[in-house]
């Protein structure tokens, strides 16, 4: 089956589209924002994630003939619609919020602009990727802080949908973990990968000793060992007896890891293993991490927590039509005040480097104080990407910086209110 | 970039793939269980979905001569591994619960036989795919049983990551849901697609009447109108003078739904819209819609909940070597009390029909009574499919009937126990 990158839609933008395209609307020029209402319960920020793939996959968001033969046998499109779709490829402009970047309720980290009909047919799949990455990345940040400087290694790809372990993979290392478990993310996107053995590997030697003489054979004695296939202490001695006080690491992956860690460094100290690293693994999320601190670990292993984002799978991404040929647009419902138009954000700093708030106004009305910085950058440009865009590292490299700027409230793991308050200034009444 | 499904796979299954072929234990025979520890917080039942994608992708889960070359250049195998790669395709067995299956506790939803290397490469995407589906069709079918018999539509696919949207449209079809908003899972899976219309379509027009004007006339006025862009009341009022009376539906996406319903119902039979129906959505789950259950609804649109698996993202399955050459094997840890060696699974029930308990035992100890049901069945033989795996409509017509089987305290939505209980019949201690 050919690419279906622009079937990962719902049904009503095609069929919105067709009935813009029927009714003459569908060329009026449109801004839509993505900006999420809240932050999941008690978090204090979010981390844009998810832009880069976005940009990334828009060249294959395109209707092929086979596509459009089929929306037409289903009815979904008119022939008048379909016509149209095959020769569609977005030829509008995407500005956003740099991978990397923190944001707040109402933050506007995404904003598309062009015609109606051709911004629409985007919105499913751009909020997708967004509610996905951003969530992912948003977990991992805190991780990465609770590990204080300790490597993680992001190893959640299984429980996950195959697809999404590799943008898990990608956001959590934009996020700050080390590294990765899954080997597509390592190929697409080069990030490090990291492995060694299960249990199972164990298990299917004659014994604890002869499976970890075949993995230091095979590996040298720098791999690591997985040490709690039967008893941990006993796992320990096999480990040091078979490679000598060299051994890279072990890794623990059941138990009480705080206990289990000292005991084991403990001992392997006692063998004469110094430098043996101890990696914990194991349903770890940020705050188990955390508790881990005082602990003798020297990396973690987090899977499970990462790639469901840590009680929150999704961002709560939105993405609204908020101005029409020039004007605001706005829907008036209860407990969703959005504000309309076009909108430009800056956050504004202490001259010490201090995020202070997040400044929401109406374009064209930005007042810049001496430390302000502009949250948004151009990411396509009449429908190409841009030269200059961010690598993953340097979002890497963005989002550590930004966790300096704020108050360092922000990084309590505990609930709280934003670590920054966001305030939006409302445009003018339009007559 | 070409196809990468066989890198959707951790890092160790290949180092631990390495390592056995050198040392010789590659080749031993072994078999591998996929089951859950446990149901999710007080679930009283899961339900089996993923396996028909499981077996439709493994065809392609080779290893192409340009990823064989970048896991050599990236040293995450060496050449003998390298080579066994290139000529890779599984040639081993799978037999799993058909989708649609409940499981609980310890349910082996999946056994797959082989060589250990053949066996071992496939355990990251297996879980991938059954963790994820397993996920959403169990969150799911406590959506349908709280609808009551009126229709749902599963709308979650912008809450989650692209590809995921479409697996999880097909989880809750099988589920039961009437429908999906995701083309890509109309046009994959033959699912049925709906939508109609957003509330940028309103906001892109001079006002709501000529937005709903524009829609009846490329749809007719069996459409579906969303009428809660402004003022509900007067939403209505304006879908049905443009529509007339023979109006096809309303949607309500936001405000207190219970009470929006009944105004809305009392507003239609006064306009004389006593046959059009009412749709609602807005960040529905299963309680939500069960509250809903005397108030006058038609259809209910499901969207974040479902592809979130409703506080259960993931459904907690491992993939454990439990047989290596003939003789059970099992990991000897705190808390993780696991039976080793093959296992049959039968669902015992009363000559009327109502499942009782289910039962685990060794492979070739059930001894079966009248009213048992065997719960495995071929999916492949040799590295290829069987003939005659069940269609998504056979997998939604087996769930539809084991719901009906299981004692009716299990279809509660509050929190308890699983439905009915499992027994787990050791293995005889082996010397």
């Amino acid at each position: 089956m050919n690419s279906d990158t622009a079937l990962l839609t719902d049904h009503y933008e095609l069929t919105m589209l067709s009935a813009a395209l029927r009714d003459g609307t569908a060329d009026r020029q449109c801004v839509f924002e993505v900006f999420a209402r809240r932050l999941p319960l008690g978090r204090r920020y979010g981390v844009v994630a998810g832009t880069g793939r976005v940009v990334e996959r828009l060249s294959e968001f395109t209707f092929s003939p086979e596509i459009v033969d089929w929306l037409l046998a289903r009815q979904v499109v008119d022939e008048q619609t379909a016509d149209w779709l095959r020769s569609y490829r977005f030829r509008g402009d995407i500005d956003g919020y740099a991978e990397g970047e923190l944001y707040f309720p109402n933050s506007p980290i995404l904003t598309v602009s062009g015609t109606f009909a051709e911004c629409v047919v985007l919105e499913t799949f751009v909020l997708s990727v967004l509610n996905h990455d951003c969530a992912v990345a948003s977990a991992a940040a805190r991780m990465v802080t609770a590990a204080r400087g300790r490597p993680l290694i992001e190893m959640g790809s299984r429980r996950t949908h195959e697809e999404s372990a590799v943008a898990a993979a990608r956001a959590a290392y934009l996020a700050g973990f080390a590294s990765t478990s899954n080997l597509a993310a390592g190929r697409r996107y080069g990030i490090p990968t990291a492995g060694t053995a299960a249990h199972a590997f164990t298990l299917l030697h004659d014994d604890e000793k002869a499976a970890f003489a075949s993995q230091i054979d095979t590996f040298s004695k720098d791999t690591t060992l997985l040490v709690d296939t039967y008893d941990i202490s006993q796992g320990i001695r096999n480990a040091i007896a078979v490679a000598g006080p060299d051994l890279g690491a072990i890794r623990i992956d059941s138990g009480d890891l705080s206990v289990l860690a000292q005991q084991s460094r403990d001992l392997l100290d006692e063998l004469g293993a110094t430098d043996t690293r101890i990696i914990v693994s194991g349903d770890l999320d940020e705050y188990a991490i955390a508790s881990l601190a005082a602990e003798p670990v020297d990396a973690y292993g987090a899977g499970t927590a990462v790639v469901v984002g840590s009680g929150a799978p999704t961002a709560g991404m939105v993405y609204k039509l908020v101005e029409v040929d020039g004007q605001p647009v706005v829907k008036r419902s209860e407990n969703k005040a959005t504000v309309g138009g076009r909108k430009t954000a800056v956050r504004r700093h202490k001259p010490t480097g201090t995020a202070t708030q997040e400044i929401i106004v109406p374009q064209g009305t930005a007042e810049p104080q001496p430390h302000d910085r502009a949250l948004q950058r151009p990411y396509v440009r009449g429908g190409e990407p841009v030269a200059d865009l961010p690598t993953l590292t340097e979002s890497r490299e963005l989002l550590r910086r930004n966790l300096i700027s704020i108050p360092w409230e922000g990084l309590k793991l505990s609930q709280g209110e934003p670590a920054i308050p966001v305030t939006c200034v409302p445009a003018k009444e339009t007559p």
